[in-house]
């Protein structure tokens, strides 16, 4: 028993004493040490912590203690949550420099009391900003289903290690999309709750006017029992009857991918029997403003560090950040501004639908290095163009599962499921429903 | 009975039938007519509608139904508030294009409902963006007590009508001192409320994240109940006792003030048997923040006339929009993070102090047109420094009494009573009690 498999089952398996927690980090622990160095989604393994988290596992059982929901289960998170003992390096070189965490992160003070056991910090763009997960410190990580690609970003090590199978869970970040297109690229179920849903106390802030926490899984059920954990709520039954859920696919603006794209939200439609396409208007706008409070937060953000350690930076990084510093801050109320009515807009579209359907990334996986991508006869830039679908939705705060498609022939991608501000359960059930009809899958990969 | 009485004994007048609210209303309207050539506080008088406001005050009471709490007060507004059927100047030349108003700001209904009878609207600096209202396309509003010196600004035009009876109550709006520095310069009783206590629909707005609305009086029990009404709560009884207030003087930045500024502070303190000390940290810093919100959120709203109709600003307002629209974001977002910050130094104050005390200007009421500032051996730009001490307290949105001063042989001058969140009802409570022991008082003034 190790981290390919899902999180309930090592959790059930532990709790009826089949393998214990040690076994579980053992296991794990060796196949990171033999699959790692082709992904590189780990910067840091936190090998002695996830031994004694697993100790202390094992012990509570022979005590006849009942276990919390996550006891004995591998995960790992994005390394801009805090950890403590290590410096939480937000993908850069810089914050080397910092002492290390006094302290977990709160979510992740949350999965050690369900106790997960902790593997280590992984991989991503420097400060959160891209969608690739190049870093020029610490390398790119790899695609377990083709590891010439990207893994997606910013997120990009934590889909990488889920996806390979190295844990069952992990935790990322979402402010543009961060979950969602790493969900995509790598082919698993991936939660961005509502804004302000999950404690950001602990995490290394990059916008602070819609940072998300967010997680992935290789199931619905394990996103969800997740997510109750990190929310420090009960984890509910397994799922029941699919209630009537209005839905919608998003036309117009989310109609812009490739025809893999649009074939995965197809597929999602058809086996949902959803055929009322609905539109947000100004969507290219509101994605606008998304990078404008992005770059001119970000840039506030990382103003001193532009002073006085410009070189430092990753060069991918650096010139977005620093001209995120001269924006006027006239666009950046206008933009605030507009990110107001544009959620007045949706929330008028959740008047009369419960879940909107749209693509989670324009295309798949693209090989590493690539700046252009051609889609529908435009050539964009690659980098800022993989979030263009995922940007407008998390610039208002609403919640998102993305659901990973396996089309024959061709790398995974995945769809957004939508929902108006709370309704996570919701979507994480829809989900589910989506895997039960085989329609949505998150096989581990190791290519 | 005319506006030179109190708002209370109008209105009891009316209720007993002494006088008519048409007779208040003729009354009113002739003082208008030979006073306010002097002090140019008015830019438009309402005669006929407040004419037909004080008729259907007499038709009700000849109905036999009980009157409301203003009924038959004469009041007026600053012309950033929309009147139905005239448009809303805010001060400018550029809004005279604007179609009138279809209806009557939120406030403005609310005293129309309470029986007050509407006069007119008040002069005002350009779009609220200054402290003398010194108004190149309306003239200068005068100071009651020295027609060659301001009454203050922005809200000048409701202070000096009050201060020369020409009304008993008017409505102005308060950013950065707008109402607490013509109370100061008018010798007035004035309050701006908690932020978002009063509603702001209606009224043609300034800086999104500090503007409010605020009142004038020459009584701590008119503003009572002048802000009763503007809230919508009932009118409560007369004061009685005073319980017994932990109060403090602000002290280090706030001793900045002349010798007349820092004599009224005194007096208030002596007479309140306040002995305490306090310091706010950082305060020069805050109001530095203020002016990068005020100027940016100003700058954002005003972008599109300023590219069009920039030759029709006043001269005195134009290059400080024009200069708040090339601020960085970064610095703006800064200058929000200090406000949170800054917002949680005061409420640790407010842990074991009910109530501070500061002056409200660092002077009287200087000459029309003078531009410099002599205090204490620094020479310092006039017009915005007459708000050095109101500007770091509206920032974080705290409520604050103006309560005047007239000591011998000077002009008057203000102090600030300023509470935690909400604790209007304290500090308008203590304002009537400076106001029983004589300290504070507001004399009719029409020299």
């Amino acid at each position: 028993m190790d981290a390919t498999h899902s999180a309930s089952a090592i959790a059930s398996a532990v709790r009826r004493g089949e393998v214990s927690a040690v076994e579980v980090t053992r296991a794990t622990l060796d196949h990171i040490a033999q699959y790692d160095p082709r992904y590189n989604s780990f910067t840091t393994v936190t090998a002695e912590r996830a031994l004694q988290e697993a100790a202390a596992v094992d012990a509570a059982r022979a005590r006849g203690e009942t276990l919390p929901p996550l006891a004995g289960v591998p995960y790992a998170v994005k390394n801009l949550f805090d950890i403590a003992g290590l410096p939480t390096l937000a993908g850069s070189k810089i914050n080397q420099q910092q002492p290390p965490a006094s302290a977990d992160a709160h979510l992740v003070r949350a999965m050690h009391q369900a106790g997960a056991l902790l593997l280590g910090a992984l991989n991503m763009d420097e400060y959160a900003y891209g969608f690739t997960t190049e870093n020029h410190h610490y390398g790119p990580s790899r695609n377990p289903h083709d590891p010439t690609r990207s893994a997606g970003g910013s997120s990009g090590g934590s889909a990488a290690a889920v996806a390979a199978g190295l844990v069952a869970l992990s935790l990322g970040s979402d402010t543009n999309g961060s979950v969602r297109v790493p969900s995509s690229m790598c082919g698993l179920f991936g939660l961005k709750p509502t804004y302000g849903a999950l404690s950001l106390q602990g995490m290394f802030p990059f916008v602070h006017s819609f940072d998300h926490a967010g997680l992935f899984a290789r199931s619905a059920e394990d996103l969800a029992t997740c997510f109750a954990v990190l929310r420090g709520e009960k984890v509910a039954a397994p799922y029941q009857d699919m209630p009537h859920y209005r839905m919608a696919r998003l036309g117009g603006y989310f109609e812009q991918g490739d025809a893999q794209a649009q074939a995965a939200v197809d597929a999602v439609c058809q086996a949902l029997q959803v055929t009322q396409v609905v539109e947000l208007p100004e969507v290219a706008r509101a994605r606008s403003a998304a990078y404008l409070i992005t770059a001119s937060e970000g840039g506030n953000r990382h103003l001193d560090r532009l002073r006085t350690q410009a070189a430092d930076f990753d060069p991918l990084t650096r010139p977005r950040l620093a001209a995120g510093t001269t924006l006027p801050a006239a666009w950046y109320i206008q933009a605030q501004r507009l990110r107001t009515w544009f959620y007045a807009q949706a929330m008028q579209l959740f008047a009369h639908t419960d879940v909107l359907i749209a693509p989670a990334t324009p295309c798949c996986a693209q090989p590493l290095g690539q700046t252009e991508l051609r889609i529908q006869g435009s050539r964009l830039p690659l980098r800022p163009n993989m979030g263009m679908f995922t940007q407008p939705i998390s610039f208002i705060g609403l919640p998102v599962v993305a659901v990973p498609l396996h089309l024959p022939g061709q790398l995974p991608i995945a769809v957004q499921l939508i929902g108006p501000p709370g309704q996570e359960t919701r979507l994480l059930q829809l989900a589910h429903h989506l895997q039960t009809l085989s329609v949505c899958s998150a096989p581990v990969a190791r290519n």
